[in-house]
């Protein structure tokens, strides 16, 4: 599909289109070879997003959560098989095979990911119920209820050159278990290789129809045609992220808009970590290591390293002493150790930001003139040398101001906590740092100091270095994103990624209304008694289907037997005089796991049947104590059915409500349990 | 501290300002009288927002959630003992008695649900632990974990004339509560109003310094002096939400920036709401509420009247007749049932919108042109008609994007349940909508149609309205914001309203370290054997702290005897054969109750001590069958320790671990018990 001297095809509206005209050259960056040609021209922008919106919105929509899990997971397999096509692609942008790892494997992992926590923490539906019933009214008639529901726009989802395989599958992931479509727009600089990923998703015939589309090239009036239920997930530099934050459509329609920009991120050795402890080691490695993986074009790598003053030397010589063995080149060749920047114009920059950095630092390792390089022409390559300054006066603007978006970090001293925790607030906001110590105190004291200037902080020592992912890598699970110069946005975090492309409505209503909009039983709807609800299949089970069994008396004589039994003897069960001077109970009461044992053994029904397991409780509180001569009634209702895509079974949590003879709820709590489906 | 004549002061850095020169002057909604004069020329507002992040940050920084808290529950006293000083000034905005509830009383209502908000769901800590541990390897020694902690800058909160108090009110508590401080920058209009609701806070000598502060007058450059810490929440029109999301420094610094516009919000009649339905008239009644109440001068009131076409005459003619009878003008006369508006210039604005929308609609009642008034002058103030509109075309623009400011709406027929639905959305974003119906199939259709484009939606019915708080008002726990044409903005909604004041950072650290930074104790972090930690009170117990328990020997006599005694004969821990059968046991179980007792049985300290009760378990999950014949070991280990501000006792969560002879845990769970505090 990508072909010299061609263009770049986008797909969009279902089909792959050429853009127009002759197209801008796209360059091999170890060779300067041209790749293809890239161009937007005639893209019809409106089009494509109304194709999103008109059809890959309501084909998401029609699946559930865990339907959309599967899919992703299947995605997942499909490029996983295809792997090599992609890093055969990467080599080209300049990366080593460790490099697109990173990228390639890096990114299909975050949709494994998805995918898992879409099936363990999403429900089985396409509505997502947020917190807790709000009571709004004493008499139980009137509460509220917050569900989030499917954004009925496009997620266009701008990214940057440096990661084109992970960068749009970080967003996608999100956006797709959310049920909104992706349109995805990479940078030019390294087009080819994302045009690859979308060559092979839309191949997979994994996707609904509209659920993905790419606009290879300039943005053109895509973002005038921007609606309210759209978003704009943008990573790149801050003076891209201001302009499009303040772009007509996206302000006029308030358009959720998220940006991650590069930051000027920093990393903290400890004052205990001297030459000679795990962590100072740990310290170098990981400079190192985020100096030259990606030829340091990660918006995230470090960029200021901060040491106590006292260590400087020591650290500088360790790093030169590790940088001097990197070697530069073709990433084809198994010697090299870093490969090359994504383009000429990327070097430029980096020359340009060094210049300026030299202004106030010194060298310690390598040169910013020029470089060796295996394997390759160093001309028509976009290689740099590594480059470690280091900025004796901490105070200066430039280290925390001028990124390099290479291999580059200044090294600067610091002489107290206060002291590096100012210093790091300098970066006016940063995706992630981190702090290498095995002082606990100080560890805590820095992290909760620079918490508020970063979205992610690693705290490294010799306990977890051993399976630490390191400074540089955002991880599914995790926010990625910072405040300030890093954009003020935030991706992935898990769930919290897929609700950003959620709409959060509070619904106010009787509970039985709350029940049919949200498909979970709330207590105060309605409920049926009947058949059994353990002799129900989950297919015939309904919310609000019950069971109300006792009243069983719970005597002194229980009490004494189950203390007996369990072992259980806290004086409040067992001694009549200490437990009347309890302030809470005021004499003998039954042991809560008495009461909720003995509310199984009304509600159970014993018989072989659909109910496979009681697997857990959530939520039991014990509100009314029980004293010998009570009576406990217990109701069991169906609160909510969760099937399962892949199994015969299901989850199916019942609300269980303790009451004693005077109808006060003495216990409160969730049953959940397995259900077979027939 | 109000007076004709002279200008409003500002209440900055510590004190109170009058800004400089004449001023622009105040005037009595319903008299026409000037109050006072308002400037901040001469106003440093660079200076103020330096104190608020030098002084009032900090200040509120050394407070715990629970403390800040019950700070809020003071001054909300404190207001309620001086309201009538607050009624007083309400009345010279137009408002009448009912009105100022709505404005006063609402507010310091929103004070009193944050305080017991922030005491029962917030920790009594600084720092925020957001969601669950996130395991990052296999090993156990490397997780993440999210922290929140409070912005270090100040909230900016720039509100409209029509809330004087609540409207500062429901930005300020969940600020204070975050710790974070406010800078109030009310509507000119009525500012004095605001004015002697802050006089009244920082006279309380409640708040620490600093964490309050108050510009009277137009911003001026305030917004210049912003940085990436500062917040800015804005509520006003969708011009000046657009005009202040583009301003240079909120752009440069990514600064949080959330806006409430008001919008054009729908109330939708359902089908089976015929005449003679109770629905029919609860439609009628809150929609000339939602007309007249604040003289329709509420972001949330209704403006689009959908109803079935069938019924559009008869809902016509019954809110005419209810319209007829709402008196205007002297709030302060007691036959009044509407006021003013709140200036002369409101008036023009509702006098120009209502001219566009009688090119497309009809008047069903009131007159556009004049008012009939009683106790005042209908020409010195701001007095004018309820004016019902009747579109009958939907499908015309007006009604849809023209909002008259004031006591109008405009009815309109719909003809299915797509068709409303697709009505409400050319809305383009609402605050509020409702649905008035007794269908739940109707209800719920309406409701996750029109989800993605409101903020809060209200199901009425006869069942829940006699506790139902109606259309247009706001609560403290659910979300007050809309999409879109509403400023796509998110205030409220309980704790969240909390955490949009802080920054969300993933900590990856050893569980050692993470204990550290988030004070809980957390899986694989270090614990300490020694004193039974039920003998510890809550001063003396410290996180790790643990008591290892066990073995004891589960035996199929003991299931047995289990089953008879609580009743739970479930095949699975009685019948040998059928259990055999069973997909996940394949043989006869204990009873996950059961295990849970033993353990009881094994962890407890029996004696009189500082452990008060179990009042309650939570996230148990039976991770593996426990058979006859199995030993179990239970570990119990302090996680969190929760002091109460006002109790001789807190909370403490315990993590319960029970393990089999292999080592496999076959039980998790948490123990939450209360423990004295000496």
């Amino acid at each position: 599909m990508v072909v010299s001297g061609e263009v770049l095809r986008s797909y969009v509206g279902g089909g792959w289109r050429a853009g127009e005209g002759e197209g801008a050259p796209l360059r091999d960056a170890v060779t300067g070879e041209e790749i293809a040609r890239v161009s937007s021209a005639g893209i019809d922008m409106a089009a494509a997003l109304d194709y999103g919106r008109r059809v890959g919105g309501p084909a998401l929509r029609e699946l559930t959560f865990h339907q959309r899990a599967a899919l992703l997971k299947a995605l997942a397999s499909h490029l996983r098989e295809h792997r090599d096509e992609l890093h055969a692609s990467s080599a080209r942008t300049g990366a080593t095979p460790g490099d697109s790892m990173f990228d390639v494997d890096g990114g299909i992992g975050v949709l494994f990911a998805y995918s898992g926590k879409g099936k363990r923490e999403l429900p089985n539906d396409t509505v997502y119920v947020d917190g807790a019933v709000e009571p709004l009214g004493k008499g139980g008639t009137f509460a509220g209820q917050h569900v989030m529901t499917s954004s009925r726009g496009v997620a266009v989802q701008i990214n940057a050159f440096n990661f084109p395989v992970w960068g749009p599958l970080e967003k996608f992931a999100p956006a797709f278990l959310a049920g909104v479509p992706s349109l995805v727009k990479p940078a030019s600089q390294t087009a080819y290789l994302t045009a690859k990923l979308i060559e092979l998703m839309a191949g997979s015939g994994l996707l609904p129809e509209g659920s993905v589309q790419l606009v290879c090239g300039g943005a053109g009036d895509l973002l005038d045609h921007l609606t309210e239920q759209d978003l704009v997930s943008f990573t790149g530099s801050a003076a891209t992220a201001a302009k499009l934050r303040t772009h007509p459509a996206i302000v006029r329609n308030a358009v959720r808009f998220t940006a991650e920009a590069d930051s000027l991120n920093c990393s903290i050795l400890g004052p205990d970590a001297a030459p000679g402890t795990p962590e100072f080691d740990l310290y170098v490695k990981q400079l190192v290591t985020e100096m030259t993986v990606k030829a340091g074009q990660k918006c995230t790598a470090i960029r200021r390293a901060f040491v106590p003053a006292g260590l400087a030397d020591a650290v500088a010589e360790a790093a030169a002493a590790r940088l001097a063995k990197v070697t530069v080149g073709n990433p084809a060749n198994p010697e090299v150790r870093m490969g090359a920047l994504a383009s000429l114009e990327q070097r430029e920059e980096v020359r340009r930001s060094l210049k300026a950095l030299l202004d106030v630092a010194t060298v310690v390792s390598g040169d910013p003139g020029r470089v060796e390089v295996i394997d390759a022409d160093p001309e028509r390559g976009a290689f740099v040398s590594p480059v470690l300054l280091r900025a004796d006066d901490p105070e200066r603007a430039e280290p925390h101001e001028v990124e390099a978006f290479g291999p580059v970090a200044t090294l600067m001293p610091y002489t107290s906590t206060d002291h590096v925790v100012e210093l790091a607030a300098r970066g006016r906001g940063s995706l992630a740092g981190s702090v290498v110590t095995a002082d606990t105190g100080f560890a805590r004291e820095v992290v909760l100091g620079v918490a508020p200037w970063h979205g992610r902080l690693l705290v490294l020592d010799s306990e977890d270095a051993g399976e630490s992912t390191g400074h540089g890598s955002p991880l599914p699970p995790l926010v990625h994103g910072g405040p300030g110069r890093a954009g003020g946005g935030e991706e992935l975090g898990g769930i919290r990624g897929v609700l950003h492309h959620l709409r959060r409505t509070a619904v106010q209503a009787s509970p039985k209304v709350l029940s049919a909009v949200t498909g979970r039983w709330i207590a105060g709807a309605p409920r049926q008694e009947g058949v059994h609800p353990f002799r129900k299949t989950l297919a015939e089970l309904k919310i609000g289907d019950c069971v109300v069994a006792g009243p069983r008396a719970v005597t002194r004589e229980d009490v004494d037997r189950f203390a007996e039994f369990t072992g259980d003897r806290f004086y409040a069960h067992t001694d009549e005089r200490a437990a009347a001077e309890n302030p809470l109970f005021g004499g003998i009461v039954a042991h809560g796991y008495l009461v909720v044992s003995f509310a199984a053994g009304l509600f159970v029904d014993p018989d072989p049947g659909p109910v496979l397991a009681n697997y857990g409780l959530e939520n039991l509180r014990f509100l009314t104590p029980v004293k010998p001569g009570d009576e406990v009634t217990v109701t069991l209702t169906c609160k909510q059915i969760t099937p399962r895509e892949n199994a015969d079974y299901g989850e199916v949590r019942w609300d269980a409500d303790v009451t004693n003879s005077a109808g006060e709820s003495v216990a409160k709590y969730d049953v959940l349990t397995l259900v077979a489906k027939e």
